[in-house]
């Protein structure tokens, strides 16, 4: 048999989970989003967009996902450091334009270590982007 | 009879007057644009530079149409959530470079969705590019 | 309420539907690969890559199904068309390289209308990638 | 007044009267394309895609055209140069993989000059392309 490509903690179960999660915090919050899950290797395990959600959705949920694993970080935690006069402007223009610096971006922790991220975009209001990342994020906590 | 592409509300008549509304306003105006009009997918659909606009106008019509159907926002709209230190800055380097975030871009909406989008360019004055591209999306009002 | 984008015929529901059709042919075949559904518009509606898949699969999967959709055709008939010497030589590097002309896109057709696509990439052997998209893509048959 | 740009052979009104040479033909060929025009400087001028015409259109009209113009060739004459082994095999690749080598981009001529293009794809059978785009480009023949 030929070799296969490892599967770390975010196995499809735990990426389906994920997205479950978001997407029922979405319903509750009346939001219409995509949601995107990637491993720690950055590249994407899973996703979905909503019935009815915007077609902005796939690119900015992927790039918020990766910008997340990427960066170890909320993207909403890189928003502070990434304005102009700050240590890190700039930043949103790296990796051809991929970096996302607001809100919607979440890492999956396992214990010490990030192994992966969920990326939700879509909402009229960024916070609940945010709060949809976050609860699918916590789907290993 | 090979399958073809379904056409939504934004038909090859709509689009072309869609057009027409922006270009009239244009020349009322004074103003010399290119108009783009895209349909719910973010594809283009019809596209006119008026004698003597500016060569910028392709790229920025096509990308401010896209980024309005795609967010469902006029990108008039996004100018006050992406500057520095608001919720959504760094936006305009998302999807490659093609999210506008200046005035232009302006839904096409019927009933209760975003069905397509108008997008204007080359006034010399950003208000007269927005009122262009409003006047080619009322086009279904 | 703020507008919302429209859903066409590839429904949340279709999309989950497609890639269970599509990994369960994968898992009968004991190959392990991507799959992606794209609505008519080409843009991502749902995505999956198998645990132990290669990394390829998230670019390939979804640049199958955007060419399926996109030219309305299964990426496997594309190959005759587009060899050296044939009519379309040279299609593949088109859409910034997203054309893919081998197997595994296949549309997804509902009546007279090309309304989607799936994208398989992964398996070892081209064909099976073609037989989960066409299982995937057979959802609305 | 601040100074505008220059407007050569192809005004909008020969823009569109090309768009609708090529739109008659293809409704007599019973084929469904997108058709875009550009000028000298190979700017978009105007651009429709036929209802029912696939989403490739768009992209590959537009590259037909500034193919054309730009090589001073219709495109399905450049396909012999580019083969593999031929003088211009590579081509294709070349202005970020914008080159198309297959037909369907026709340049405009005016006496000795040539001073736009007309660019069609969609057509099941290349050849229509090439039929439309040539009943195009005759606009100021």
């Amino acid at each position: 048999m030929e070799p296969i490509a490892p599967t770390g903690p975010v196995t499809t179960t735990v990426a389906m989970d994920a997205i479950t999660a978001a997407r029922r915090r979405a319903e509750a919050l009346g939001a219409l989003v995509s949601i995107a899950v990637v491993d720690a290797g950055g590249n994407l395990k899973a996703f979905l967009r909503m019935d009815g959600a915007e077609i902005a959705g796939p690119i900015l949920a992927i790039d918020k996902a990766f910008t997340a694993v990427a960066t170890r970080s909320a993207t909403h935690e890189l928003a502070g450091f990434t304005q102009p006069g700050q240590p890190l402007f700039g930043l949103h223009t790296g990796a051809g334009g991929r970096f996302v610096i607001y809100g919607g971006g979440v890492p999956i922790v396992a214990g010490s270590e990030v192994v992966g991220a969920v990326g939700v975009s879509g909402a009229a209001d960024v916070q609940h982007d945010i709060e949809c990342a976050t609860a699918g994020a916590a789907v290993l906590s």
